[in-house]
């Protein structure tokens, strides 16, 4: 599928509703549990999503229309949270994350976006040459590549507990190998 | 973590409300697509989770306690959905999925099972030997391994149009390997 607005925002727009509806209610035995040192929780993660949307999306979707390429990305500090989330709750978490996601698809929309302008090109610090739509669709499938996670650190904590069924339950077999 | 109620039902009792947030909204080009022949959309999934409300943990369940390792599983049918699910539209599957999955917990919590009960003892078609607390706990894993599928599925769309990025999404770049 091509990038375009009418497939991205209904994505973008609905994971804030996801998170919550998933993990609010969760005791923190999943929800601060990881897959072992130096990995995430779905606590580190919603505050990793927090931190794509106060530093990255749209702040490199107005560098791309006001610069182009002629001035690289900063880079994303893929850690920050960690320091960032402390001493919050995953439920002011969940809500923050859906107030600026909010808030920069209204900027989004704001711009008035064209087909055109998803060519506009931009210049990633490490992956060289990439465009506007690029930087949309990237968006998109982030939010879905931590949902995915999150899934897969949750089941991570009843591998043992499933016994047997391991082995049908490719979430868990491939996590072994 | 090992199996308990107190987990597992927070996990179960979720599922129908994150499929609902995600999916209720989302235009069929990414609800219907899938990864390629013989592969499954969100909309088969979800038809495969309500194949599983009907047929599969709780009968399992309340043959376990009625007949312990005397009689195996009757094995599920993993494509049972592809025909159950011709003409409805996701929206009545997700009703349909939060209705069943509502009674089965209601029938599960009836049952008032003591940590004693999830070693009873079970007998599965191929996996051989298995315990109630072990049935539990797939169940939950379960859900959590057809999550992180739908979001895999969906993110494979933009597999191309993310350009450069997707050496940066694990998810699509493991299933390129």
């Amino acid at each position: 599928m091509e990038f375009s607005l009418e497939t991205a925002l209904p994505i973008l727009r609905s994971t804030p509703a996801v998170l919550r509806a998933w993990l609010s209610d969760l005791p923190e035995s999943w929800t601060r549990a990881n897959e072992g040192e130096d990995t995430w929780s779905p606590f580190d993660i919603v505050g990793h999503l927090i931190h794509g949307e106060r530093t990255d999306w749209m702040d490199r979707t107005e560098l791309i229309l006001a610069h182009g390429d002629s001035r690289p990305f900063v880079p994303f500090d893929r850690f920050a949270m960690l320091q960032e989330s402390r001493g919050k709750s995953l439920n002011q978490l969940l809500n923050t994350f859906a107030e600026l996601r909010a808030a920069n698809l209204r900027r989004l929309e704001a711009l008035q976006l064209k087909p055109n302008d998803f060519r506009r090109p931009g210049r990633h610090p490490e992956l060289g040459q990439v465009n506007l739509g690029q930087l949309l669709a990237t968006w998109v499938v982030h939010d879905l590549n931590h949902l995915s996670q999150i899934a897969r650190v949750m089941g991570h904590q009843y591998a043992e507990a499933v016994g047997p069924w391991a082995e049908y339950l490719p979430m868990l077999s491939r996590a072994r190998r």
